[in-house]
């Protein structure tokens, strides 16, 4: 029998984790069941839920707070619909609600898992998009975009491309505007994309924000893409996963999505509650469609720790899900001397994504970019930063200020 | 200037909470603000965040971590668009994963407010749809409904609406499935309904899972409502806010939405992370449009803090949003002998809700159903539960099993 597992830690100084177990496995899939007669019970039996591991952690010294469980829950697929909210309801819709409990991995069945295309271009064609094979992706933010009009937008976005980018993403609290409405922002950055390749050769994607309400996504993402826009950002979480679904999956959307993690924080940072951060921002975002995902980085000043954010890219990386892989693009805090760290964190197979790290880079933005494309060709290339940075001015002022291997 | 209010509690045993709060009120509007030039401040000032105030709570007796701040930034309306997506971002996107940062309420403007049409009937419209005025209604929940054919389904409904509900909701957990999809449900519930009612006289609501892929949800509306449906249940968060939203304001779906709080343990209840409850399962509920919600009582094993449960019901009563009041549904381990109590918190104006307090009855589901008519005649009538009961057989089982006043 197909079924998707869940598991939860409970923390709770008293508890009977079996026995809670149990009620989670019959309360959250048929009810009841010792009180079902004989017949009834065959009939149902494929739909009951059932416990297949309970690991107790008691807590060492007795310290308050301390004892939890690890306890997993198979969930039959006949009982739930192949979208995001069916699969989430049944196992974590009530029961979240129920004392500390968090959800902390789920293994998706193969049958469930069939429903889902995955992302469309995934690490490979992004790749092929920007011609890149070998190397990390560089990535830079708009910076303080609120209020700015199309000029100041086209000087900005010039500065990051100079700089030697592969990406350009918007401000994530960027929303439709007089100023620089997305159709706007879409052609005015593509014609300056178009004429910095003219001047280095390189191909860069800029992702607009898509945002708005729900049912207009769509258009609005024919519009940009209509104006030439090559990706898209998306804050998922204040939409919902099944939203991002249905773009991905849209065969007219043939750009490039990005997930933003906007709002992720009021769900995985406590100990007790919410969903762990490598199902929240890697598992659901892949399944649900996203190429690329962004999460807070374990550099930076806001920060998630090591452990929890390679196990964002085991989730984003694996084979094993029988979708295209997305790309993981670790965020915030991230300066060119962190490069190094990366890729021995991540692999090639990431995006180095900087806002401040390039904006504030002392010889201007262009420079900005500049050190870490410097940073990234001496990485890959097994050539120390200081090393490096002897014979390139803009990676030295870079490790000057904020330091580097 | 119009602008939307957040307030922050945030956690830290040595932060300078004053330049914290400045920081949130620049970086998450402008981004940079002192070292903008005087000319580019002039044109950037009607878009730059400002603190309201700052309300520092020090650690009586310097414990660790119990110091902690009350912080309240208004943001520009101008800054957004008018959609919940927008405004959750706006006020907490990228801020909810920097450190011990909970959301704790929202001062919405006017002119935010103003493109919320709110809730379709509210309270007085289900009033007027069941013609019950001057107490407070009686909702009871199908039970253990996974698996259950139409027959079975049909039997249970019955035994529901004899006991004399106002209104059936089905398990938040029920998916499309092959033996009760939702026009058979709908069908089915509406027909035994009528046939209660014949013998009855009362009118029943019975409010039916919307559920599926985002883009089908109102197609799978118009069916239901097609084959009769007069009510239907939402699990809003697996959906997010704007979900709901389009369909309340749907002019074609002319039914009451049951708001289900499936996943809000995901986001409430860590005293240093996430949403709020009054934010998240009140304020934001009814502004997009749910004429009831759900929400886990102070009363039973899914508990809440009262005072929370209490700014949940202001927040969905209260007349100074300039739309219909919605219906507060507090649910979870409701029984008879708490309908005085459950009156005292919540007025009139509320659902009394049961599931194991109605099925669980020693005399069985419709003497379920009539001890809380009873009950609820009593409280409304002044006369104490145990003086109803002496005369009312079904009341006096409820109390002698799960006490009461």
């Amino acid at each position: 029998m197909s079924h998707c597992i869940a598991t939860y830690r409970i923390h709770d100084d008293r508890a009977d984790f079996h026995k809670k177990a149990e009620s989670i496995a019959v309360g959250m899939t048929v009810g009841s069941w010792t009180e079902l007669p004989q017949a009834k019970r065959e009939a149902m039996k494929k739909h009951l839920g059932e416990v297949y591991a309970v690991e107790v952690h008691e807590s060492a010294d007795g310290t308050e707070g301390s004892r939890y469980a690890d306890v997993r829950i198979a969930y039959p697929d006949v009982n739930f619909s192949r979208d995001i909210p069916a699969l989430l309801v049944t196992v974590f819709g009530k029961i979240s609600m129920d004392g500390r409990i968090k959800l902390i991995s789920l293994d998706l069945s193969d049958n469930f898992l069939s429903s889902f295309p995955g992302p469309k271009f995934g690490i490979d064609g992004i790749r092929q998009l920007l011609g890149v094979y070998d190397r990390p992706l560089l990535m830079s933010i708009f910076k303080s975009v609120i209020g700015l009009n199309a000029a100041e937008l086209r000087e900005q976005f010039i500065r990051q491309a100079r700089g030697g980018v592969d990406l350009v993403k918007d401000d994530e609290i960027l929303f439709e505007n007089d100023l620089t409405p997305i159709e706007t922002r879409v052609r005015l950055c593509m014609d300056a994309a178009r004429d910095v390749e003219e001047e280095t050769g390189k191909r860069l994607l800029y992702a607009a924000n898509l945002t708005g309400r729900t049912s207009g996504l769509k258009e609005q993402a024919l519009r940009a893409i209509d104006a030439g826009a090559n990706a898209l950002l998306f804050n998922v979480l204040s939409y919902g996963y099944d939203v991002l679904q249905e773009l991905s999956s849209d065969p007219d959307l043939t750009v490039p999505l990005m997930a933003h993690p906007a709002l992720a924080g009021a769900l995985y940072p406590s100990p007790h509650y919410g969903i762990a951060a490598p199902v929240l921002l890697g598992q659901l975002m892949r399944v649900a469609g996203a190429d690329l995902v962004l999460f807070p980085s374990p550099y930076g000043s806001v920060t998630m720790p090591r452990e929890e954010n390679l196990s964002i890219r085991d989730q984003l990386h694996t084979t094993s899900l029988g979708m295209k892989r997305s790309m993981p693009v670790p965020s915030a805090g991230i300066h060119p001397g962190l490069v190094p760290k990366i890729l021995r964190d991540f692999g090639t197979d990431v995006v180095v994504n900087a806002g401040g790290g390039i904006h504030g880079h002392p010889m201007g933005t262009e420079a900005g970019g500049q050190a870490f494309v410097q940073a990234i060709d001496a990485a890959v290339n097994g050539i120390s930063l200081t090393e490096q940075a002897a014979s390139h001015p803009a990676l030295k002022a870079a490790l000057d200020i904020w330091g580097g291997e």
